[in-house]
């Protein structure tokens, strides 16, 4: 007999087919003479019907065994299911059963249970619909994300986690050691003796692989990274973890026109992608999580997004009749709210804002001949926000020099980074997708927590 | 006019094509009346000739600019080449020169150039020959594991890196901290006070994936990992890198013989993939780095792997007319010589060596009846040695406890995984491959911190 996914088995298979299956039990109903189980194996939302009709040897200690969370194996025939709900049913000849759940102390059982407590039971709740649901649209975003870069000839490139480089967000960083914390040994004058340190230097986790993605597009001309990044940011919110993903594309030869239109078409084969990849999982997020879910999906892969600069969007907050929170004023940051409005209000639909003051973007962003903006991007989404940020690069090596020290950093720190701007350099352009927030905006997840298997947040690390 | 990488106008432009063409310049020779240039954009192996003749506007000016490394951008048409070498060149009608590289400082003018030196300037080293090749080949590999998997329904799962757990490797183990170092808080009996640190308590960097991989395999039946994982190990090998990304498949209702048909099928997918993908950058890894890559991937791609277990292994090498350094005893492991003597001498093709015995395998390994071996298996390469490692797993509870007690662990710190044998219980196996070490066989480099961009390695974390 042939084994086969349940995904398969639902979306192709016929009746009389015989076959095996394997899953873990989500249901047992016993009627007089037959017992139904419902059985998923993670390969798709819904479940295969089982019937086990009593005639089957061992039936009586065969359905006590079984409970929700038992694991079987099955084999049968497909028959076409009398009930609804279903186009067909497997019905058993042969049941085995690997392992029981018991009832007592399981803590699946068949009833709702919160996100909240979910999450401390991080090692079962994958076997929840909503979570093998959050998981395989994950996997379908990763998987668009690869598709899309590799048709296009852009190479995958490993940035380093360990860095000994401090450039970005310095008071964020978590510390790598193989130190003994317990006992630092130390130099005469007390200060830690990091020669006797693995790298012989204070070495951190990365928060982001531009830098070196810059190095790698000065070679491939256009490549990507998608790996992880840390932040030991003390923050408790929805939309923060301290261990999260990131993908960062570089394109050399490549100005800021050229990094919008990458990106938005990248967002638009991902959306498209998730939607014709994972049907039944986003109709469940548009019914029990988000009913905005697909309308937003839709706005993404239909819409041609609207661009302006941010001197522009500032003009239209300061004539918006809409009393906001925070200050709209030139040299301000935009605010979710100014963003929102936009995005949601204004244009209904994606809105590029390009052009920001120097002042708020970081020192690796090319000037404009104003002195005063430089070449970023924002996009922003209706119901999302801020989804990507993006600029092109200063390829100057006067200009980033004079930056880099304008920013309190030292040249000699970044030589490397400079070279780049001495031998050879180029125009050249790259975003960043925050890929736990892409998830969340897909799904309409409300945490953040929800959308990684094993989430890191302040005191919490565990499975 | 259409711009086009050079891997694409080499493989199928025409002659009369008026195309534009971006990259760096990787040699000039100046003749009578005209100059070649050769550009590599990083997309083959390959060259693009120029050649510019003296009626081009500012001629002289544009030719004194460019030099080895220097950046350019060239539209003009495609001619028939008279030269021997290539098929086609780009007559060039305008050429722009983005960056120039001074020949007296600009470290990569044509000579050849010792590994170890090009490792001091990792930031260019990919833009020579050797180092393209290695990075195409690398992300060849990386892209046939992603499609190896998700062909086969295989979900890519995120496993955490950091991680409060330290069941494997102790020893080995980076410690990561929101701490300050050089003022580690204290509690009154003056050990560390992790209450204050990030997560709580001590936190260390993850050196396998597979525990986590097994919690969404009983999910989602068929998951795998491919990520970066970590070593503090102070070794100073061709071989070791402190980090490094591996990849961990993870499958449900699935036995060793399951396992090695995977494993065999995905070595021989990847092998296969990367020789009709990167024809031009293996024939030069033959030619010039190792001329025996061909031969060894050609004998995984078409041999079907010997298997046979630990104890007719020891047999066969006790047997063996051959001096070993190391003893050959049942108990003790197999060394590289065995290994080798096994793929290399005995059956000249891949080995999978089985059933180990428990005291020199992991405690999550499925104990035989024997009580003396377990479910474990090696898969060893002609010229290559082990290159991949993986088992069943044991999923009972009882026997998986004892063992966790016989290691010295405290089954309450691996309560979560434990709960996978409690709840749902299913035969379930997987196996790792060490990224880096595949590219390092792919290609004969000889050091691993060859085949990484960016290597770690102790004292060093450059970049």
């Amino acid at each position: 007999m042939i084994e086969h996914r349940i995904a398969t088995i639902l979306r192709s298979s016929q009746p009389e087919e015989t076959l095996v299956v394997h899953g873990w039990v989500r249901t047992k109903r016993e009627l007089k003479g037959f017992t139904f189980l419902e059985i998923n194996d993670g390969s798709c939302l819904a479940n295969l019907q089982i019937v086990i009709n009593q005639d089957l040897p061992h039936y009586q200690t065969i359905i006590k065994q079984i409970n929700t969370g038992a694991s079987v194996e099955v084999g049968g025939v497909l028959v076409a299911s009398q009930g609804k709900g279903q186009r067909i049913e497997l019905k058993a000849e042969a049941v085995q059963v690997y392992g029981d759940a018991d009832p007592e102390t399981y803590p699946l059982q068949k009833k709702r249970h919160s996100f909240e407590f979910l999450r401390s039971i991080a090692h079962l709740r994958s076997r929840t619909n909503s979570f093998g649901a959050v998981f395989r649209v994950r996997n379908a975003c990763a998987t668009a994300i690869h598709q899309f870069f590799q048709q296009r000839g852009f190479m995958w490139v490993h940035t380093p986690i360990l860095t000994a480089s401090d450039c970005e967000g310095a008071g964020e960083l978590f510390s790598v050691t193989s130190l003994n914390l317990q006992d630092i040994p130390r130099k005469e004058n007390q200060e830690v003796d990091y020669s006797q340190d693995f790298f012989g230097k204070p070495t951190y986790l990365t928060v982001s692989g531009q830098l070196e993605a810059e190095i790698m597009a000065m070679a491939f001309t256009n490549v990507y990274t998608f790996g992880p990044t840390f932040r030991a940011e003390n923050s408790h919110t929805s939309r923060h973890l301290a261990e999260f993903w990131m993908v960062e594309p570089e394109m050399a030869f490549c100005d800021l026109e050229g990094d919008m239109n990458l990106a938005e078409e990248f967002l638009k084969h991902i959306f498209r992608y998730v939607m014709e990849n994972c049907e039944q999982d986003m109709e469940f997020f548009n019914q029990r999580i988000d009913n905005t879910v697909l309308e937003t999906a839709e706005n993404i892969v239909n819409n041609q997004f609207e661009r302006l600069s941010y001197t522009d969007a500032i003009q239209i907050l300061e004539k918006a009749e809409v009393k906001f929170d925070y200050p709209v004023e030139w040299g301000l940051d935009l605010q979710s709210e100014h963003e929102r409005y936009l995005a949601e209000q204004l244009f209904k639909k994606p809105v590029i804002v390009t052009d920001y003051p120097a002042q708020i973007k970081a020192f690796y962003m090319k000037l404009n001949n104003d002195e005063k903006t430089v070449r970023a991007m924002d996009i922003l989404a209706p119901k999302i926000g801020e989804i990507i940020g993006g600029s092109q690069r200063e390829e100057r090596l006067d200009i980033l020099e004079r930056r880099v020290l304008a920013q309190g950093m030292k040249p000699e720190d970044l030589w490397w980074y400079l070279d780049l701007r001495r031998y050879g350099t180029v125009p050249h352009a790259g975003f960043g997708l925050g890929f736990e927030r892409l998830v969340q905006f897909m799904t309409g997840m409300g945490n953040i927590r929800d959308v990684i298997p094993f989430p890191r947040t302040p005191q919490s690390a565990e499975f």
